[in-house]
């Protein structure tokens, strides 16, 4: 059993999904590691790591506006807004969604479904770089 | 330290709660493991794992018509609608809710709280059978 | 490779996060653990762990009140009501955020970021004893 730590810098440019499935698979592929698990962890407070349907470009778009309704930026009781009106909601949409995915690894592959890819979700508007830490548990 | 890997496939007819509890738990029997982590990993875009109270049925039925609510399937800006009405909707579910839950195995039993039950949240009104990834570390 | 169980009880006195971090940092002091990951487990169905900006206290007053808005007490469609108003808005609560976070260690620290803080999110009004389950895999 070995434990083996990496770390991702994704650059965003506004708020939406950017998939970083085969990133982390590339981790993987590197590391050798034939089973087990690996956590894909986010070092930020206002972007989250989602496990999402990575076929078809409407869906993303539509979970994005889900969110920019169910959390919108103008929420008239926010009093933390100091750092601009896409803070706090940042803040609450990484509360509802997560801020880590953890995935077996069988036979030195992610056991993903057909469908599933791993996404930096961006709640701010400004271009960020963001940290993701991933650790591989395994043998 | 060992690695032990089992699927489970669960048919749903219709939304809704469905516990898989027993079902992990007796995967973890027939593996032996005294001390470690279950991590139990939805391979699916449009259902969910979460814990949930496990003891009053009613609770689970108002977290149910909760998210309907939440999450309407005539959601008038959804784009997504190919393949119907309710799948945009449970996209949106599962990125709210999880795609995983890894649970601590201490003296061969997962420590769940006196209430906690394992739930597979189907979100898709057809019959399905759901593909679950059951990854066992410890020893 | 080695596998400790720690249990954290956390009083609690009413709604809110409570930050947790340097209850979990120093049972990974205590063991020793320099690599691996650390599972901070709630055993409860009406109150959750989540990570969330530790630094400005505004920040987590606008969550608590985002999540009363989103999911008020007098939910006229609830019928789980036989332990209060607050009762069943807490287990939905606790489903729309998380039961745990798996965190990566790395050089004897758990590898959060600058303004990442660990909280139990107690969804009750009344005080509890919430008792956190913290497994630390590594070496």
């Amino acid at each position: 059993m070995r434990i083996h730590h990496d770390q991702l810098e994704v650059r965003t440019r506004g708020k939406g999904l950017y998939e970083i499935t085969d990133e982390v698979q590339s981790r993987l592929d590197q590391r050798g590691v034939q089973n087990g698990i690996v956590t894909v962890f986010m070092q930020h407070t206002s972007c989250s790591i989602v496990i999402m349907e990575n076929a078809d470009p409407s869906a993303r778009r539509d979970l994005e506006e889900f969110f920019e309704r169910l959390v919108p930026e103008d929420g008239e009781y926010f009093t933390h807004t100091a750092e601009g009106a896409d803070d706090m909601p940042s803040h609450i949409r990484m509360v509802l969604t997560r801020t880590s995915e953890t995935i077996p690894i069988a036979d030195g592959k992610m056991q993903l479904g057909a469908w599933q890819g791993i996404f930096l979700f961006e709640h701010r508007r400004a271009s960020h770089r963001r940290k993701i830490f991933v650790t591989i548990m395994g043998e």
